[in-house]
């Protein structure tokens, strides 16, 4: 074991596109890795593959609690709830970290059982419109950036626990393995930022796919390749895009609060005797200039070698000011590497 | 020359991504073809390339006129006017089409100028966010949507000139050459229907752009393939997407009013107790598995014999009901194919 191994065998709960792909990385790497899936069929289908697939939940938290595993909550939102019940009970003593998409809500069902010790909350920004088991496949997180949470090292003031350094410096070796790049992010601003990036743009293609139905026959000919991109995200289980906007309503409120407004102000030139959209038009090609410029070399280069274009900070966990280098990672959305 | 050849010459007037893919396909396809360009350096690069260009607007206006050339209007919306006063001047019998996203506004200015028995209105749904003779390529409209308008013969109830009859037939079959599907529509509906499909995109894309700009470098990081999907034509030049949508203002303001009611619903239910986003997400959903669903072979099809998924509809110009069959073919977003 080298001094980047993750220093406990891994224990994924819920094995579909996330868990599953999170599964085959680990197991690729020689890595001890179990998992519990609910699907009898997806159970049955990766114990094929050869993976250590249970479809016993309590037996295999009691085997995670029996070696010291670090425990992945890779469920739905609705599922965390009971799950973590479920870890007091049978796996009192496991570190563990999630993949749900929205961070304040479990984080506030992890505080109010106390777990905070023992949790790190992540969040790969990965994933299809496809799900289960057969949807997973090794390097789905290549090069995406992968929420690693830290607010409890911020509400303790540096008197945080060393078990809990060490869970967390062990979620940041696990993300790295899996080729993913790992984005130190407290909750609230992880939250906020996903609204703008991920929960608002699904609105708006379920907005724009409504408004171009509502056009008939002709308007769904004349669509073309703007509307496909547009509304594609509109295809996503609607189970799915519920669960993640209305979880983060407030912050997905205050990034459409904003869009409405300069909507209305589009709106309004437009019904005025000489519409101009300059002021939208020209701030939104510049937005996107800079996304593009941004991010560069992560999907644009044709070079072989990739080189990421997010910043790196390299830092020591519990090592003088590493909080500090957190939250300036955070603030430029950079990417983390511990030593 | 069999019966589904343009029985005249063709010229281009303005050779951009359009101009210059429609004299590239229709050279390839041994037609008769020639245009103007008024950048130098397009017209020495197309001139190199074999193609008959010309730098000299009076001429080749005034040699069209000599061949009795179909002309095609492929400039920008701001050049319209210019360009049909000088038509009126030096090519005043020649029939004329456009390729112009909005045709509202060129009806009126040809309407104006009482061209109406010279003109059919014409709209490739073909595009990228490139422009200039540069981009131009062969095979640019194949499996298109390309509208053309028939307005003309609506508004005489049938007494349409046999003139414009042979014109209107000609562009169809310039349409079928490109290999695009001419779809029939009306230049209310038209402008309608892209209000929907392409014009609120653009709109939609460049407040998204802005909105995650907003969220600074950590939003940014994150943003995912959803997120570029979703603003990549915030990337098309400012002043084309103004020239759309400014353009067609009255259409898209009654689009942009559907899509600002869903989303002050959709803000209503996140900032209420319970939120509720079900209605805009199952409707966004089944509108957009119903858009692939008509899309279909379009896109979607890995067979390698390519079907429309568009209903065609075969007519006689001139014949007995074919206006009416026009309206059919409108209502239904069907392509034509006349005999």
């Amino acid at each position: 074991m080298t001094s980047r191994d993750v220093t406990r065998p891994i224990c994924i709960i819920g094995l579909g596109l996330i868990g599953g792909s999170l599964l085959r990385d680990l197991a690729a790497h020689g890595h001890a890795v179990y998992g519990f899936n609910r699907s009898t069929s997806g159970t049955r289908k990766a114990t094929k593959e050869g993976f250590e697939v249970s479809n016993d939940l309590v037996e295999t938290l009691r085997r995670a609690e029996a070696d010291g595993a670090l425990i992945v909550l890779a469920v739905p939102m609705p599922a965390v709830a009971g799950l973590l019940d479920a870890l007091a009970e049978h796996a009192p003593s496991c570190g563990f970290t999630d993949v749900v998409s929205v961070k304040a809500e479990v984080y506030a069902l992890v505080k109010e059982r106390g777990m905070e010790d023992r949790y790190v909350g992540g969040h790969p920004m990965a994933g299809t419109a496809e799900s289960g088991w057969s949807a997973s496949r090794a390097g789905l997180f290549r090069r995406a950036a992968w929420v690693i949470t830290f607010d409890h090292a911020v509400d303790t003031e540096g008197e945080v626990p060393q078990e809990w350094i060490e869970l967390w410096t062990d979620v940041v070796r696990m993300i790295i393995i899996t080729g993913a790049e790992a984005i130190p992010a407290r909750v609230d601003r992880h939250d906020a930022a996903v609204a703008r990036i991920s929960h608002l743009p699904h609105i708006l293609a379920e907005t724009l796919a409504v408004v171009g139905d509502n056009g008939g026959a002709l308007a769904q000919s004349l669509a073309a390749g703007s509307f496909r991109d547009a509304t594609r995200v509109a295809s996503t289980e609607p189970e799915l895009v519920r669960a993640m906007c209305e979880t983060n309503a407030p912050a997905l409120l205050t990034a459409l609060d904003e869009a409405l407004e300069l909507l209305q102000d589009a709106r309004a030139s437009l019904a005025s005797e000489t519409s101009d959209l300059s002021e939208l038009v020209d701030a939104g090609y510049r937005s996107r200039v800079r996304f593009d410029a941004r991010e560069g070399n992560r999907s644009e280069s044709v070079s072989p070698v990739k080189i990421s274009s997010r910043p790196v900070l390299r830092l020591h966990p519990g090592g003088e000011g590493w909080v500090n280098q957190l939250i300036q990672a955070e603030s430029l959305g950079g990417r983390i590497e511990v030593f």
